[in-house]
């Protein structure tokens, strides 16, 4: 893949991104973003750097403060030594740019920390769709030597749930006055969840959603009888913290614009990512990860190669269509067959 | 594309379903959600009896109320000797399973009603996504002969706005609740709207909410220092009903739990439907769509084989990859370029 000619100088791009130049790191995500051609030959040069970063996916309902605890969670790792990419694709984080003042203030302020990148991925309507640009953006901050990957995405909509999930720990943030925790439950978060955040944790609610979500886990689970007793008074129990096979999402406290519970929410991403390690799970979830992602790759050349049909079709075809004269599905099977054709030809 | 031998009889159910068999209708849509073999077939076999049906896209963040008024509205149709189709893709809804027990009581006593068909859709991780299948059931409704078809999804996530957007006409619901409604314009809510709809208007800040939707339209518009200064006190005219061009949407006020405003809102979907019409707008829009359904199609078809490949793709490929010998771009290509192989031997 590397011998061909591309758009860029993909070995130098590569060379220089590996070898950590946060310019070269976002000259390689736009071009991942706008699928420049070469982008594809850029990832492939950088594939054996990856493995390397923990990837953390950030998601919950609007409002629930994603962000903020993004933002204290990447300040804890920076004065720990590490180094943080930062994804945001949330159109309401003050990241991607829907944000209050304050918000936007605290975040401008990080930004110009050592050893923080922060981006924001709009969608485009690029082929591959939003949520493989973002994986693999956090990619090419993976190879680029960052030690934590977040990816801050909203806990509404498919492709959105999709990114956090692709992440190696997915946290869900909630909050009490999104109120209902079943709500957000229906909308798949149940699903993605490593663990459970209860945010704004100093606002009246927050045990009552904690013992919800804490009940919903133990159903989920088929424990039913004993949770639902226990949420009409006895308490129940944490989790243990590693257990073989399956893990039981914890559930966290936290007051991200105080900082507090943070220090506590870093631990238990921590823990995640050692028993992710210690069970093996982490090898099999990532090689899971490279079979899915060979999948959609296949599937965005297969789309180039069709949208290049539709780009070249037939004028007369594009009239019949908007005249009603012929269907959308006869349509797309003659421009199909007239490119198989073309192969044959070739 | 009708000679050709299917899963199911085409032309049988294509028959039954635009004879209005509810039935028929069902079974479609879900060879529509399966992607059984053959349901391009029908969606073409039926193409010619689109265009009868108004379709209407209710859209808004979670707990703005869409689905009440979603129901109150399709009531009225029906009051009128209407008939309505509903399609629910919000995980929240009551319509799609998550309800509150009140709230589901009313969907089911609508349910039982003479003249309305009522489905949801889930998203499966089919090819062509949601967006294209939510579409084509509406294509399915509108072919049985249904006046309205409303299409009610959660205005958050790329392609959950998608949906709505693709609708003849699309009413953002907010709340005062909410809040910011600049926070939902941010989520992409402005650029689909073409008209607003205050939800549970007896609450507070209903009007102070109408007020920054009228601004943020004229700013959108151009008009902002004549609104800047009205929303500081003077009163915003409400957009005349037709104009040529452009069209400024309505804001409307409406508390669905009590049907205060919705016949009012019923209004102004007429009216903006009539206004599409007049100004052939709608044949325009509708042109637009059949190209761009032409374009997803096209993608769908070669996504198909090409995935084709990938389940014929060689066990030793799939070792490699888990065993990340290979990158998912080199084997990507690799598939690909045995698939182009394949074609060219046959």
């Amino acid at each position: 893949m590397n011998g061909a000619s591309h758009a860029f100088d993909v070995a130098g791009l590569a060379g220089r991104l590996t070898s950590g130049e946060p310019l070269a790191l976002a000259r390689g995500i736009s071009h991942v973003e706008n699928e420049t051609e070469g982008f594809e030959a850029l990832l492939h040069a950088v594939h054996a750097k990856l493995g390397r970063a923990r990837r953390i996916g950030i998601t919950g309902p609007p409002g629930a403060g994603k962000s903020t605890l993004t933002a204290e969670l990447a300040r804890r790792y920076l004065d720990t030594g590490l180094t943080v990419g930062v994804i945001a694709v949330d159109p309401t984080s003050p990241f991607t740019g829907g944000a209050l003042l304050g918000d936007r203030i605290r975040m401008n302020e990080l930004a110009t920390e050592e050893g923080i990148f922060i981006r924001s991925m709009a969608s485009r309507g690029s082929l591959g769709g939003l949520a493989t640009a973002t994986r693999e953006a956090a990619d090419l901050m993976d190879a680029a030597g960052y030690d934590r990957v977040i990816l801050e995405t909203l806990g509404v909509g498919q492709s959105e749930l999709d990114i956090a999930a692709s992440a190696d720990t997915t946290a869900v943030v909630l909050v009490p006055e999104s109120g209902d925790g079943i709500q957000a439950m229906k909308a798949g978060l149940m699903e993605v969840a490593d663990l459970f955040v209860v945010n704004k944790a100093d606002r009246s609610g927050a045990d009552r959603l904690e013992k919800e979500i804490r009940v919903m886990i133990a159903i989920r689970e088929g424990n039913a009888i004993k949770d639902i007793a226990s949420h009409h008074g006895a308490r129940v129990d944490r989790p243990t913290e590693v257990e073989t096979g399956d893990r039981s999402p914890p559930v966290l406290q936290t007051t991200a614009s105080t900082g507090d519970g943070v220090d506590e929410l870093s631990v238990a991403l921590d823990e995640h990512f050692e028993w992710l390690e210690a069970t093996g799970e982490l090898a099999s979830r990532r090689a899971e990860r490279r079979l899915r992602r060979t999948q959609d790759v296949l599937m965005r050349l297969a789309q180039r190669d069709a949208l290049g049909v539709w780009s070249q079709g037939s004028e007369d075809l594009g009239e019949r269509l908007a005249a009603n004269e012929v269907s959308p599905y006869s349509a797309a099977r003659e421009l199909y067959e007239s490119w198989i054709g073309s192969l044959l030809r070739r």
